[in-house]
């Protein structure tokens, strides 16, 4: 611990709240004098809460200005606040919001920044070149997980310019309920993956020939074709399916996939960065295993970073409806109008029938590292994973999978689930993506650079490899949310032109896709 | 084709059938007499039905002597009959049933046979001998993937009589209603892969430390603990969890599991195969990108190999509710008793319920290359798919992700998904693997022998390195269904005993775990 975190103890976030958190490595035993006229009645783990009044049983425990909970028996002052003291409050009902209510300013536009990207023909920006390899089924998985090994070590370091080949393997496209209502969300997140900047228009699928998803919605069909010259065989196309009779053995339909994949490389190869405007990165913000720190360092530098980018004219998405639902009646007045609160409102409902379909609901979350973090319910996780969109309106809501269209805050209605939502964030368009961590978790892809913002000194000095920035020093007051912004939004631009390396990336930590797939499997 | 293909053209399965399908490569071309008095009056594929009387709108379509559809149209003597003109039917009522009415003889006992297995602690045995490290949370998977290469790389070769080290990863641990009723399948699944023979008892988990599934839930909990010699870094458990404050960056927590999985390697290396009665093989039948022949061919020659492994007091599992629920009248009279036959009925109506629930129904299934292969509708496949489960008393019925207690024919009640059926039969706890395929899938995985058995011979002579045994002899009268069915006994016992490798064990094409989680994610 530093001097300034000996200096101060707790930390409350609004003058209404009647909680704080504890900062300090270790926590404070009962006893413990944590500002003039507060003592800890109990031991505190730190990021616990403690109780800055006495709290009658049945009264409403406040963070962030918002009511987190009823205390269930009396908390008395200096008392440890956590799960098995507060109860659950409803979530907000979705029938009485106010929409679109916030008053904006002109937008105070932030110049002169710029980072250097891949300009794709579409006019999307890449912020890396990588060849994308998507099936059309789960059954061809194994195949390309075993071709991309081989084109990583025999074709890869032909082509200098591009930086990683990618199976995009997943479990969907046969043996499930293709014309179910809900199976919509898996097959337009696979279209628009294929989408993504930094593919650069170069996705080659393979199939296997007898799936229910036929690799043209996927892509527009080019299917291969082979041609063999004296020397050894070339292709086109970029549709490959294993069951074409053209490939005669497991060995021919290894060497048709070196072979197409091969004349893609080719055209990534060209690819040379060029200086872009902020304008054109989309950004996507998660975070996972969240303590109560998130809500107080990490999350609120990122909203600061995130405004940031929108003020330039960029884009930024946040997600994860179950960590909104219960602080919607925060964003629905920041919606631009009541076509985007209706959207809003339809994806907290959908969401909300689809946990009680499965006899669940929201207070399936928080985990239980999350508690041991401090975060008592999902309420307060909720708030502090909010503070993630800073303060710009929110332009547009999308459905999971579907891909953004207008530059700005975007809430891409997703999964809390890290792999799920980071899948459907890549379908939506990100090219960069900010990860916030309290208890720690090495979550990593290989398609967009992504950062990780540790929220407290304690976390980032123990995964001093594998956080890339550490918020932690918002809580001891070596910096603050502004400074700390600042400090991420340079990161963005270093790591988004490539003269960075994100730290999952040096490390080669790199998890599959994961698809929401609502829908049944047969 | 063979002379003998030439002579036979068409395959009619019971004499009851007023349809047969065509035999030969590339099918026949309208005009072509098929046998005398049959002349084709329309191009038909190959292994797609032609009529054998004139079928009157409206009229009863019969394959297997069982009703298939009905016409929607007159279809012609030598008329081709397709998904186009033949309408589902609703599916045999589950209340109406009969259970258990079958009677069975005194087992014709099969004395003499013999493999050569690993026989684990807890009675087991296994066929191959593999390192699994399983995880708690889908947070660890990049992690275990990128320490599984290593300990293949540097670990593995110093341990010769282990076979091969797996990454048990998945999509579940957190991010899940893991409260919710259906919660209970994935959980069970991956507590009983642990389970798997072939494992040796010696499954790690690494975990994350806040997820909401504990690695206790699934092995018995013994923390890891370090030691550091002089030398190198030691280990004892099974149970490594990343935000373990031990670990101190990346670099620790690799070698953490290396040490740990080193101990797991010095015991299994100490495995020897010894000599097994065949009522220790317990042998999952599967069937992907089946087609019209897959009932008259690979799938008989199974049932009838099923049979002799129960006859030498070994176990069988079949599977696949939506492929047998058509067929569900001609299981029910076979279960030993009312009360596997409850337990039958039940699972056929939990799949009802879950795919009306997401507005799907078995229809979903067959896929579009199942019909390109002939098999016109659901009703179809499951005749030919329940072939596999030979002739034998169904002695017991689990739900997704139990494990089997009972030797003899078991049905798993799973997806027909090939990659979460799979899943789940290693679950049950299969350590063998048959698989028969018409349109050729690469599925393979590394836990357990795959015996890919084709369904024709154009297949299996093009994918000649793919496929282990062509059961399209069948087809074309070079073997009988109990000629194929003893060589497929006969070669299940040399993969078992690790004599011949699988075809896919020899290409080293694997495919990662497929979890059922009927549960919402949140």
């Amino acid at each position: 611990m530093t001097q300034t975190m000996d200096d101060k103890k707790i930390i409350k976030v609004h003058d209404s709240d009647n909680v704080a958190i504890v900062i300090g490595q270790g926590g404070v035993n009962a006893g413990t004098e944590l500002q003039a006229g507060l003592i800890a009645v109990a031991d505190i783990p730190q990021g616990h809460k403690v109780a800055l009044s006495d709290i009658p049983s049945g009264a409403e425990v406040i963070r962030y200005s918002e009511i987190i909970g009823t205390a269930t028996e009396t908390i008395p002052l200096g008392g440890h606040v956590n799960e098995h003291n507060i109860a659950l409050r409803q979530p907000p009902a979705l029938h009485e919001l106010e929409s679109a209510t916030r008053e904006y300013g002109p937008p105070e536009r932030l110049e002169g920044y710029t980072f250097q990207g891949y300009r794709n023909a579409d006019g999307s920006v890449g912020t890396k070149n990588v060849l994308g390899i998507t099936t059309s089924v789960q059954c061809v998985a194994g195949t390309v997980e075993h071709v991309v090994k081989r084109i990583k070590a025999e074709l890869l370091p032909k082509y200098p310019n591009v930086d990683d080949v990618v199976g995009l393997t997943h479990t969907y496209g046969c043996g499930v309920a293709i014309n179910a209502p809900a199976a919509i969300i898996p097959i337009r997140t696979l279209k628009n993956i294929t989408l993504n900047p930094n593919f650069g228009g170069e996705v080659m699928v393979i199939g296997l020939g007898c799936e229910k998803l036929q690799p043209s919605t996927l892509v527009s069909e080019q299917p291969v074709k082979m041609y063999d010259s004296s020397e050894e065989a070339s292709a086109t196309g970029n549709i490959l399916s294993l069951q074409d009779e053209q490939f005669v053995g497991f060995a021919e339909m290894v060497a048709g996939i070196m072979a197409m994949a091969e004349q893609h490389l080719a055209k990534l190869n060209q690819r040379r960065r060029e200086p872009c405007p902020v304008s054109e990165l989309v950004v996507g913000t998660q975070c996972g295993g969240s303590d109560a720190f998130s809500g107080v360092t990490a999350n609120p530098a990122v909203g600061f970073a995130a405004d940031l980018i929108v003020r330039a004219g960029g884009t930024v998405m946040f997600s994860e409806v179950t960590e909104v639902r219960d602080a919607i009646h925060l964003l629905s007045p920041r919606v631009v109008d009541k076509g985007v609160g209706e959207k809003l409102v339809q994806e907290m409902q959908w969401y909300d029938d689809y946990l009680a379909q499965g006899q669940a609901d929201r207070s399936a979350n928080p985990s239980p590292g999350n508690k041991s973090g401090g975060l008592s319910n999902v309420i307060e996780k909720a708030l502090g994973s909010i503070a993630k969109s800073g303060t710009s309106p929110i332009v547009d809501v999308l459905g999971p999978g579907e891909r953004i269209s207008k530059r700005g805050l975007n809430f891409v209605a997703t999964p809390a689930s890290d792999f799920i939502c980071g899948t459907l964030q890549l379908a939506a368009g990100m090219n960069m993506h900010v990860f916030t961590t309290g208890r720690g978790t090495p979550y990593g892809l290989s398609m967009v650079p992504v950062i990780k913002v540790g929220t407290n000194t304690t976390l980032s000095r123990r995964w001093h490899d594998l956080i890339d920035l550490d918020a932690g020093r918002i809580a001891s007051g070596e910096a603050t949310i502004e400074t700390m912004g600042w400090e991420l939004f340079h990161l963005i631009l270093e790591i988004a032109s490539g003269r960075e390396q994100a730290a999952v990336d040096r490390l080669g930590i790199h998890n599959d896709l994961a698809l929401f797939n609502p829908a049944p499997v047969t």
